[in-house]
């Protein structure tokens, strides 16, 4: 079996990934095809990157995964396919990928070179096609293009600790479905800068001072229902390991949430102080 | 073949329901994974049990349902396995699954507990998809848990007969996407009250007298064509054998549906008249 | 393999969708399910016309297109099956299939006459599945409807020339999710009347003159960063092969598009002056 994911900001609206599925299962019609999302903001490279490394680790080795976000060929933006992690990555070299390649050296990167081997009309998106059933298929990544060794980079990608080590300074990457904040602050850096010293995460309501193992743990006292809790802030590190603000049950439609209660939007910044 | 379906409320956006789908084919590389909703209303368990009491019988029997809503393990939420009219759930013991129980006595169920079985770092998801594979392969219940006599009753989600036998009051459970009202007055039990007397659902505007057999029902002269009819509200029972108020060819966006036209809100009250 | 696509304005919220899948998969377990669109605006046949032409070229010949939108069976609208450039449709005989059959002749066509086989509770969506399954499985059209040769027409699908021949006047058929206007005018069509003249595209703004390769190309000058582009007006032919007004890297959410910065919407007049 062969997993091709997909990760888009096309929307499920139009025929756009409907289409591109047809063209990757007449291309090589074994392929499991699982999307992972089309609903990135548009042409949000900073978003694209969140969601893949989060998503990724959750696939068997040797997925392939095709990223359609800001992708039109033209001279700034390169056609990129990569080995990272025994995973194989498709995107524009716009940046998505260099959160993958701050973490870990990519085995192989090479800039595709096939688009003058496909009929003249040809789109972006059938080079795409081409080179995730061609990696797919267990095609090797010469073939499809000429090795380089270094990306785009999207700077600010990762959070700051202060000169004097006391601070952790980071900013909100994502909103999620139940209105979630996601920082760039991970847990390996939060516990390399922490070295065991207690902790405030400063928000402009009341500070948390604990970051809880899951969103129940909110539930300290077994004298209520756990229902009681909701509403509450509070914060974790999400799966992909990764510091998120958090409304206890939230739901942004209804009683708010994060993002909403909390006033944390997109790019906003977070910090910890450590005493 | 073994299908697994998704019923959650992560939404499309984030990169969730993509990476439960790679943890399942990591498990079971041959699993046929079908979608049956990720919109549910964020821990809105009745809204969650009915969209799968709706979809559960389109599935061949055998087929495993994961449901993934309010699902944190915690000490008030378990997680259970059930057999079911042939079919296999997988939920927390919040009371979704207990709208099926009304209906038919369960073959099996069993409290999960392979827990402590798993990584330290196994999430509740990892939970659930390792218990789905098990039952998708063919495994039984009794290897992944501790068999149970009882779940979590969710009250008030069957409508009501009144004392003279003269009255049936339900109310809204669900709006569909098209803003048509979905009640909990069964079919079944509609007749049961009914026997055979004329009837009027109340309604603020014009009460309905007449249950249709479909929505172009409503086109009672052949006079006019059917477009004329388009924006008239009507009731039937739908395919889960619900009672459903709706506006003929409604458009939420444009035209408004039952749910804007004749303010018709989750949780409102529903009565049937019988003379 | 083979491939039933799916297009409706189901939306993905409720069961519709997963329960189409698993009747599909009941019927046929062998059969790989696609998703074109589910949110095709409700009823509205024009937008189903334009997203299954669209789409359908990207799959492999064979392929069975169906199409729920309108489809319940009445007086009005005869379920139908088509045959057409070597794929299989079926839809509701609403009009939705004539773009195609203006385009190129049908290979055959059939009304559907299953019905009265099937258990009295079946559903229009129970026909469907039950012909989708029997085409892909290779199954003639003749076993499961009568032959018919015209099918019903929408009118004013087509872009009309002005008697002089100097002016081309179409209108919006489609807006995507970037917020990109798709016209009626096909690039054939506008070949033909150009004859290789300037023209303009008459907008409430400034005018287009020239209709561009992809959407990069608004960049013209290799002075300034592509970026620096974000924001402007263009006109592409898209894959589909229809004139599209866009506004390059548009986010419909954030800066705006086509659509809301240039005032134009559902069924406007998009006018092209030859001179």
């Amino acid at each position: 079996m062969s997993i091709i994911t997909l990760t888009t900001d096309y929307g499920l609206k139009d025929h756009f990934v409907g289409a591109l599925k047809g063209k990757l299962l007449s291309e090589y019609s074994e392929a499991t095809i699982i999307d992972i999302s089309h609903y990135i903001d548009p042409f949000n490279t900073v978003e694209a990157s969140y969601i893949i490394g989060a998503a990724y680790g959750s696939f068997p080795k040797g997925t392939v995964h095709l990223i359609g976000v800001d992708m039109e060929f033209n001279r700034e933006n390169q056609h990129i396919a990569m080995q990272w992690n025994d995973h194989f990555f498709i995107a524009a070299d716009n940046g998505i990928l260099s959160m993958l390649t701050h973490k870990i050296v990519p085995q192989k990167i090479v800039s595709i070179n096939i688009h003058d081997r496909l009929p003249s009309d040809a789109t972006d998106l059938d080079v795409f096609v081409k080179v995730a059933c061609h990696i797919a298929k267990g095609g090797l990544l010469n073939v499809i293009g000429k090795e380089i060794k270094t990306i785009k980079q999207v700077t600010n990608l990762q959070a700051v600790v202060s000169d004097d080590g006391n601070s952790l300074k980071g900013y909100v990457i994502y909103i999620d479905h139940f209105g979630n904040v996601v920082t760039n602050i991970t847990k390996k850096q939060f516990i390399e800068v922490a070295k065991g010293r207690p902790y405030e995460i400063i928000l402009r309501t009341k500070n948390i001072k604990t970051i809880l193992p899951n969103y129940s743990s909110i539930a300290t006292s077994e004298k209520y229902e756990i229902k009681n809790y909701e509403g509450e802030k509070l914060a974790i590190f999400n799966e992909a390991g990764f510091l998120e603000i958090a409304i206890f049950r939230s739901n942004p439609s209804k009683v708010g949430s994060a993002n909403s209660l909390l006033g944390l939007n997109y790019r906003d910044v977070i910090n910890i102080v450590f005493s």
